[in-house]
């Protein structure tokens, strides 16, 4: 087999082996009652000040076609370690479970589950390498994508990122997570296709370089594309724009250009000599695109100093979410056989059992979160909602991108103001256990101390 | 069609509008001489002192396989602009032309092309977007990689990335670049299968929590694989080992475990006590992994402090090259209609001409590198080779991951020392530009401001 006969039925073997080490074990022991593992990530970013569920779409497609085929098995029965009767018991091997989760295009903040699989323990546990490479990518660049809208401040953003995101499906799926995120539209042709997303684009500098002259290009381009935008950098911007406004004299009242793209050198000062040429000519309506380098960062100063921009092209730092490009996301089992479960590793804590996160709001803005266990009954908006039951979506789970979209909106609109600024919040948004969970956590830690106590500090000293 | 279609032959939609958009208007205007773009990339990050050429077998791929099928037409015909005539000239486009490009395995250097593509217009703009996300992506994993592999000097390091790489295609591909740079292993099954790159993997808390006991997990983990690693700091790390340890004297002269993996905590101090431990038990041969948000800097701190660890885990901070994600990577027309071209946008002035890579070697040592015209005769061993003739792939290549593994080793260990040392070198690797290829730049130049001067700066003020 090679990369190219890769489909996403071969997902099921993007999997860390020692999943299917696990899985392989726990059947053999008959540990195979209810598991419940929770999706989430332990802390923020340092320039984030919450992060936006995305990617739940993708993790719910891999769990409803998610099985072995016949060429998948006799290669896995090469496998050191992997057992024929194993992998005859892998032949049959469906996700039957069931999910709950936080619709994409929810704000969310550390150690709340972004969602929390049950099934036999050997279902949840095989499906957490995929699961979380499609979340964690998803949710760490729609997260960086609402930084850089915030940013614009109204003016459409629009995804060049294709080109240098982390290979193929980053450049789909961020596609996808950027719409979510309020991105106006995408220069990637097959997300535009797969997701309905607008696509926009016209010129590249190589177009005008294999003219012996730029006007020519202008021209001619003009003439295939009446309301394009032209490139105008290639040599010199101002001369550029010069003989955009050459053209329009030629034109006349066939000249219907839409814009003009700044790519290079200091674009606020770029925009306003340029907007000052356009006017000058009476192109009052020829609008100013800038692309080159941008982020959110720059984009802000860029508003800030008045620049007469009208949109912005941002590429790579938001396709690679420069800045943060990972998060700290773990898939961590807090409960087996209907017992809640922990781990105590130093940095790593995690809260036992499963869990419902309530978002309290008070005068249209979100105070704070409680986190609690699934069941308790708590003040506040309950956010995780079942997604999946017996391996099958629920219909309401997966609304689309761009009522995920939508929702996102709404959503971060919800947040308190200080979490919006693109800046280190004040003070950051709290996140409190709720006393029932507390105590488990406590009666949980005190058992497994005994546990250690009478089984395996013996020789402690 | 749904996400969940998406073939590899798919790729072919996998491009920025743009590149349609000037497709056709070159087809249109008969702009379809041979084109010669450069794929290269400006700067270095700040602390990286080479990169490491990769990518380059999927671009060959995608370039062979390069067609649109009716599916594909069919839908570009909805698409604003793209006109009837045009869709149907799209049914026959292969591309034919050729590539010369520096073998995976290659330290490449700033402006230095990493491939040249010499094709019809048309064609060598079209494959633009998708061959740089390739070569992009794992041209930036690779470099990371390499510091990772020098850091742990000598230990082996397994690559933990899938769950927190961008997506599916990064963590094959990543996976793939990974090895070419030196990493011993993969826990990704898919990426072991397809590259045929050596996977490990053994057990996750999960599966320690599930028990009510550690020591009886380890107890049936061993049973079940005997020559297993046992992560112990679920609970306390220490006490971890403690249980290998008592493990250890249940089995006797069966225990045959490999390892101890420790996850989280002061990683030295803990390997020391863990060795301590396992030392004083007689378990000299038993191993210590690690692992934990680990990266080229906190691995090169174990290794310097003396810690006794064997064998690295790293994930995420490899997966994504957390400190340098992207590269400043660009694949521009240097040359049309026999014609070289060059772009002057400030901060991206380009240089026009087909190139050559001469790196200059004195004493088993590359002192400088020159970049020269192609056909030059230049000192120095030229580094880009043919790779692709009339739109197929030379047999030599594309040698595969285990020779390009082989080709970094030596091509690295050709490199002045400076630039080995993971930190920045005290000069950069000098590359000049050959007397020809200067000569010819003014020359461009000079003849660029003639046509600017007689055709658009009648305005110039």
């Amino acid at each position: 087999m090679s990369a190219e006969e890769i489909g996403p039925r071969d997902m099921v073997l993007l999997t860390d082996l020692y999943e299917l080490k696990m899985v392989q074990a726990c059947w053999r022991e008959g540990l195979t009652e209810e598991a419940v593992f929770s999706l989430h990530y332990r802390s923020l970013p340092a320039s984030r000040s919450f992060m936006l569920s995305c990617g739940l779409h993708d993790a719910l497609t891999y769990l409803e076609e998610l099985r072995f085929d016949e060429d998948h098995l006799a290669w896995l029965s090469t496998v050191d370690g992997l057992l024929p009767e194993f992998i005859r018991w892998l032949r049959e091997f469906r996700f039957t479970g069931g999910v709950r989760a936080l619709p994409e295009g929810t704000p969310v903040f550390p150690h709340e589950p972004l969602l929390e699989v049950r099934a036999p323990l050997p279902e949840a546990q095989l499906v957490e390498s995929y699961v979380m490479n499609q979340v964690h990518y998803q949710t760490v660049v729609a997260s960086k994508a609402i930084r850089v809208v915030h940013a614009a401040a109204g003016r459409p953003v629009v995804d060049f990122g294709l080109r240098r995101m982390h290979g193929s499906d980053a450049a789909l799926k961020g596609a996808r997570a950027f719409h979510i995120a309020g991105v106006a539209a995408t220069s990637n042709v097959l997300a535009g296709r797969i997701y309905g997303i607008p696509i926009t684009g016209t010129m590249a500098h190589s177009y005008i370089q294999a003219h012996d002259d730029e006007l020519a290009a202008f021209r001619e381009f003009a003439g295939f594309y009446p309301a394009t935008v032209l490139l105008v950098d290639t040599y010199d911007t101002l001369a550029g724009v010069r003989k955009v406004v050459a053209l329009s004299r030629e034109l006349g009242a066939a000249f219907k250009v839409h814009g003009v793209r700044l790519d290079s050198g200091d674009l606020a000062e770029l925009a306003r000599e340029t907007r000052r040429l356009l006017d000058e000519a009476g192109l009052r309506r020829v609008q100013i695109f800038a692309s080159g380098g941008l982020d959110e960062n720059s984009i802000a100063d860029l508003v800030a100093s008045g620049a007469p921009i009208d949109a912005f092209g941002v590429g790579t730092r938001m396709g690679v979410s420069e800045d943060a490009p990972d998060l700290d996301m773990a898939y961590k089992l807090v409960s087996y056989a209907g017992r809640p479960r922990l781990k105590t590793s130093p940095g790593k804590h995690l809260l036992p059992g499963s869990k419902q996160v309530f978002r309290v709001e008070h005068a249209g803005r979100a105070t704070h979160d409680v986190l609690a266990l699934q069941g308790e009954d708590v003040a506040g908006r309950p956010l995780l909602v079942p997604v999946m039951a017996e391996g099958k979506r629920l219909p309401s789970a997966d609304p689309g991108p761009s009522l995920s979209r939508e929702r996102a909106r709404r959503e971060i609109a919800l947040l308190p103001e200080r979490l919006l600024r693109n800046a280190p919040p004040s003070e950051p948004f709290p996140v409190s256990p709720s006393p029932a969970l507390v105590r488990l956590d406590h009666s949980v830690t005190r058992e497994l101390s005994g546990d250690r106590g009478s089984r395996g500090s013996g020789r402690r000293q």
